[in-house]
């Protein structure tokens, strides 16, 4: 009996304890925020806009969400790059925003998809992805 | 003093209710969605996609919302052309997926935004979406 | 003495003077419309969006207007195509938006522009846009 | 007996009062100007490109524009973050045009949509940007 290679993966109700830990976090904090949750493939599981978030923030979020899920660490680890070398060379990579908010999500050890939040100071927007992924522990 | 001329708008918790019920109705009926609800300048509010939906119906669901909230009308007036006149000229005009399965949301008679539904046939799409406007009643 | 050689070009007093007689035409009839003017090379020189009209036919206008300065006729020559050979052959054509309300704009007998409409129906878009460019006589 | 949500937004009356307005101050200065005015969701209400104006001006002004409307505010704030601090984590934002000449237009304190100029020196466009934002007061 043959055994099929499997890896785990990120449910829409995980994605939505996630998204509703980020806005809960978001709302006491009075912080209004994108929460976008990608799939290991890069595509979008969860989206929630918040009232009044400037609009350019959605693609922010998943920009940074991309970053995390593409090239599996916190958008901030490019930030801090860009940071020690002046930056250009960093800019040029394809699908990175080099912006603090985005993280990747695992199970057992396995990517299964990334955190975008847009809206406020990118510290803030970092906090409240923090804040969110504690929701999958 | 002045008087700004207004207009209303979407709120998120009223985009959570509407998806909250077209996720009701896909369990009910056994799918599996993609369900994307836009503003009225065509940018998400909320999106979820339910667990083993094909990747493409992400895109689908998203064209069909643009496609309503872009012409005021369903997405299946444009597939009802198609059937009517054989279609090519409905194919070259722009932001249109010419398929059920896409519904402008109104608000005191005003474009507030769209819902985009994809995942099952598109006539079951359709139903999803007309279920979903019931929660704006 | 060398003598360059020149072509006509179309100005903004040109333009305006060609979407003013397309908004006065539109406004008489009770239409609302986006008025868009290209130059030869298919770039704007002036747009207009009537309050109300619905966001696509920005896109469509434009389209429009690019089909009639890309290729130097009326959009419905392709629309009137499509009718004759069920379409498919032409909705593959690249900067083709196949209906009716895009016109080619010419000085001397030379291509100089385009004007594209859309907000009514293909039928009427034409009419506006035939209005507008007795304004060139 | 229900009350919508409300948020005010722009005329193509006041931004035709905008664009002239800009247009004015630029044929003051003898600068060349294409000028753009977008509404709250980034889509064109208005352009105008006045002769001789090189075609790249048209995307920077629609840039610049959709910059402050999409951040909610002048696209030369996000110049300044890129003195400040070397700027390689600005540019890798989605939708931003870090260069003055972009600003985003209120109503009774509510976005409702910005304008973008672009032809002379960037200082120039935001002189003009200013300029034509008075006509709305």
């Amino acid at each position: 009996m043959s055994q099929a290679q499997t890896k785990p993966y990120l449910t829409l109700e995980e994605a939505i304890k996630i998204a509703d830990a980020a806005q809960a976090k978001s709302t006491a904090e009075g912080w209004n925020m994108v929460i976008a949750i990608l799939d290991d493939g890069g595509h979008l599981v969860s989206l929630r806009k918040m009232d009044g978030v400037q609009t350019g923030s959605i693609d922010v979020a998943l920009g940074k969400a991309k970053t995390s899920v593409f090239f599996k660490r916190p958008s901030k680890a490019f930030e801090d790059m860009m940071k020690a070398d002046g930056g250009g060379r960093i800019s040029t990579l394809p699908n990175v925003v080099a912006i603090e908010g985005g993280l990747p999500i695992f199970k057992d050890g396995v990517l299964v998809g990334a955190i975008g939040i847009s809206g406020a100071t990118s510290a803030q927007d970092g906090l409240v992805a923090a804040a969110a992924l504690e929701a999958m522990d």
